[in-house]
């Protein structure tokens, strides 16, 4: 079955191949897909956001490796969610806000027999989290690396929080490569959207594609990640607003 | 089969993710090869150099699945091009220039059958050209996906513009990691070359090795992809004449 | 049998996406892994290290393609290093000069049968080094290739310098994503680390973890490639004590 990486790791160092060679000599059969290991540095909320935005497309059985942990050493649990579909293998913090509500089971990873030995005190990717994917692609059952949790870690900020009925305080979860601004606020708010106030700019106009806009204008628009986001035609939202992950603003409503 | 994939999409967000995942669920069995992500955002002509330099190493049967795709949402259409060998699966908007040329058919793509729905108005990568490269790879024909076409657009700049017998007006098509600039000007000029004037830079030496260089004057060379290309000797040609994708020169001839 | 690529080639250019088309067009089968192709450009020393920091996690006979090649187009030889379990091709400028030491053969690539045609001068690893690891993948036996040699090339900088019994001077073998300086010190000789002395800082602790450290100080961690490293907690420890690969230091050993 597919295993899907998901990392802040980069791709100029050994950890990759390493995960990637230690999955192989356990599951050769194992279809290693790579989604990105450029998350940004420790940024749980953004992996959060990414593996949100594409995991559904994925076929039934893909395990998902996904690791960004800066707890790495301390007593933060490991885990594995498992939903009706698929597996997802990582630290318990928070980086399954968005797929923990579909779980049909959550297990701690503590059976050390499943582990690459020794297990070092900065590397679970390789050590702790590859050998748990790659025995789970090859059909060992969530039950087997250790008992049933009820308690994951969830990011507080992964939900818009509501002022009042037709105000909403959001900010930005995601930057893309093209500086486009995805934020907190879900698709279905889109038919009620009246103006966005962000980084003393209003953003007063929704438009369905990047051709209706004109380049100079920030504008709102559907995301293919299922949010509203902030864009400028052929231009970077992010450079123009000077906005970074987390960045706050408020959402009227109609 | 492979299905070798070239974007402007870079690595850090789900688009790559997503797109693998469309083609997995429809393919499980299909080879997915990055070729790149890091296509200078909506530059087509960077695009379709870099496919044009390396197609011919792929195996018989590959489909190339090809999104450098600034009119997304637009009228723009999208086509599958079929040689003797490959498939290619990307917008109408030149990025095919090289290949076309050697087409045994171009077909529109307009079967919404074989589209993710629903279709969204910013990533035709993921709804369109993944399903289809992963249906074509499954063996579904072009003609399944539409009519035929015989009008596909070329882009203008990927040819060299002759002045005269003797002088040929040229542009940078590409600029590689080392700061190598690859021109317009095919490798089968080289036996004739003479001179190439580029930002105030006489060029004056074709070497056939990097070695032959010493290290601080630019110099030309036959590259790896059949074009004249602009180094330095262990530094950056980029760099030091200060060209961009797009800078023009003078190539004089014998 | 898996074929894993470590390279300088960088991933905006079609230099990885032609080796993999010349992989699967000698064998189809391969099963192609990314380790790096972010070595920073023509370090030799950079690339041997993180060959070495996960070649032992991937599975029995996978092919080693690393093509880090400064003296590409020169008389530098090309080589295949065969160990109990693993194949290594790339040119032999001491990339290989961690797993040469366990090396069961050491053979010259000479039979030109086997390369692409015709040979560039420029990218031996198209034409040269990819078809031989993909025709060892195959089965085909190094010496089929060329004559047994055993004079490889090493890198002086690998081995750290005894000055006295209890002082060493080393130096930074890598730099990783999060700024953290990998050196040359191997792990056994943590348990008599005393000071280190590097940038005008004085590092004084070995800590197990990084939650051990505050977040401002800089200190000294067996690191999971088995190298002590330079880390700050939560910070780039490259950045702040301005250093660069190549950095000399002073150990001083109990």
């Amino acid at each position: 079955m597919p295993i899907a990486l998901l990392t802040d790791f980069g791709t100029r160092d050994y950890y990759v191949g390493a995960m990637k060679g230690v999955i192989l000599s356990i599951d050769p059969a194992a279809a290693i897909v790579d989604i990105t290991h450029e998350i940004e540095p420790q940024n749980i909320a953004s992996a959060a956001f990414v593996l949100r935005a594409c995991y559904r497309d994925f076929p039934d059985g893909t395990v998902f490796l996904c690791v960004v942990d800066p707890g790495v050493g301390s007593v933060r649990r490991a885990i594995i969610v498992k939903t009706d579909r698929y597996f997802f293998v990582g630290p318990d913090n928070g980086l399954f806000s968005f797929v923990q509500s579909e779980a049909a089971g959550i297990h701690a990873i503590e059976n050390e027999r499943y582990f690459r030995q020794p297990v070092s005190s900065t590397f679970h990717g390789r050590d702790v989290f590859a050998p748990v994917a790659a025995h789970l692609s090859k059909g060992a059952e969530p039950r087997e690396f250790g008992r049933r949790i009820d308690d994951p870690t969830v990011l507080p900020e992964i939900e818009a929080r509501h002022i009042d009925e037709n105000m909403i305080e959001g900010h930005v979860i995601h930057i893309d490569r093209f500086g486009n601004l995805v934020t907190n606020i879900p698709a279905s708010l889109a038919d009620r959207f009246s103006k966005l106030e962000i980084a003393d700019t209003s953003i007063i106009t929704l438009h369905e594609s990047y051709l209706q806009a004109d380049s100079d204008t920030p504008f709102a628009i559907v995301g293919s990640a299922g949010f509203i986001e902030i864009s400028i035609n052929r231009g970077s939202a992010a450079n123009v607003l000077r906005c970074t992950n987390g960045s706050k603003f408020t959402l009227y409503l109609d």
